[in-house]
């Protein structure tokens, strides 16, 4: 249980610093209120435009403009003025969950969640012997490079269409999130909740 | 080993007529004929310009061009021609492998040999009580949308920088086939052959 002792102070630390997507700290926190469960990373999905030096060179890129919410043509527009060096693409990524399973049965729980929610691109990411790492995954993604080292090779009219898309890819991908909150309340009323996570004082009042 | 035997006839069945990638047909006989590993599908990684109705409407989906091998401007250029409904997006995919592990330790030997030959996105798709299925995946994925209803939104300056860069995408994922295919020689020796691979007559001498 130490790790899950870990993971949630530093879940709280991140939500009281507000560094966790506002969208779904609830949902975090009642993943993480569940008995043997808890997660280690997660994004609530985002459009976004980042300069890659090179292909595949994450560490080094830098996002110019990223959002957790649609954004308008008028921003990427005008966020397309920053870039310099690299490959510029434009990103669209549905919501992703690390979700540690504290035995392989909670494992396939959390597993059979993330499909029947709608993310198809759940599968077990890491098994030891005891604990089970869960991503859960839509598929939604939108990868499209723009231009190189500052040069924007496209047109507005392109742009314009671009973005409509990524918003509605985010927006599809998103509107899971109910079903998936919905899921993992019927997992809680199965496994019960964790004395551990009320122990630890939780951030908002409704879990505890 | 009913399931192994069913997966191998359809195997050998698919390569007599030519309907297995030929860039990774010794490759998945070498995977094939490990004790206690099968193949259940692959793709040896591709490019090619897809029509899709709606987002994620994959069944209704039409490739209008798909290679497993870089393609040129002008062939992207010519398919174009043949656009006619719904979203038309150009796609770099890398290889992608799923394999059977007969024991949950035969699995996770499969998932490390993904990761250290450079897959990135390898998981665990499913966990029965005894078998695993892993998917060995890379990471250079394209999805960019290029116009809709056969209407094209890009230039020919643009759909250049597009071609060459999902070639060198596809070009960098396949780079690792020999380092996977290195590994598996090595499980081999580890785990020793399979008697029914060679009972049931693979397609290619070398193997047998």
């Amino acid at each position: 249980m130490r790790a899950k002792r870990e993971a949630l102070k530093a879940l709280f630390t991140a939500i009281s610093e507000n560094k966790v997507d506002r969208d779904i700290v609830d949902l975090l926190l009642l993943i993480n209120s569940i008995k043997g469960v808890y997660t280690t990373s997660s994004c609530s999905g985002r459009v976004g435009i980042i300069e890659e030096p090179k292909i595949g060179a994450k560490p080094l890129s830098r996002w110019i403009i990223k959002k957790h919410a649609p954004i308008t043509f008028e921003e990427a527009k005008d966020s397309l003025k920053d870039a310099r060096e690299g490959i510029i693409f434009l990103k669209a990524q549905p919501p992703i969950f690390h979700i540690v399973g504290e035995t392989p049965e909670i494992g396939k729980k959390l597993h059979e969640i993330g499909l029947s929610s709608g993310f198809k691109y759940t599968t077990f990411k890491a098994l030891s012997k005891d604990r089970v790492l869960v991503e859960i995954n839509g598929t939604e993604y939108l990868t499209v490079p723009l231009g190189r080292d500052g040069k924007v090779l496209i047109t507005d009219e392109y742009l314009e269409f671009l973005i409509n898309l990524a918003n509605e890819m985010l927006e599809r991908s998103k509107s899971r999130l109910p079903r998936l909150e919905q899921n993992f309340k019927k997992l809680k009323k199965e496994l019960g909740e964790d004395e551990l996570f009320y122990e630890l004082n939780p951030p908002r009042a409704q879990y505890i």
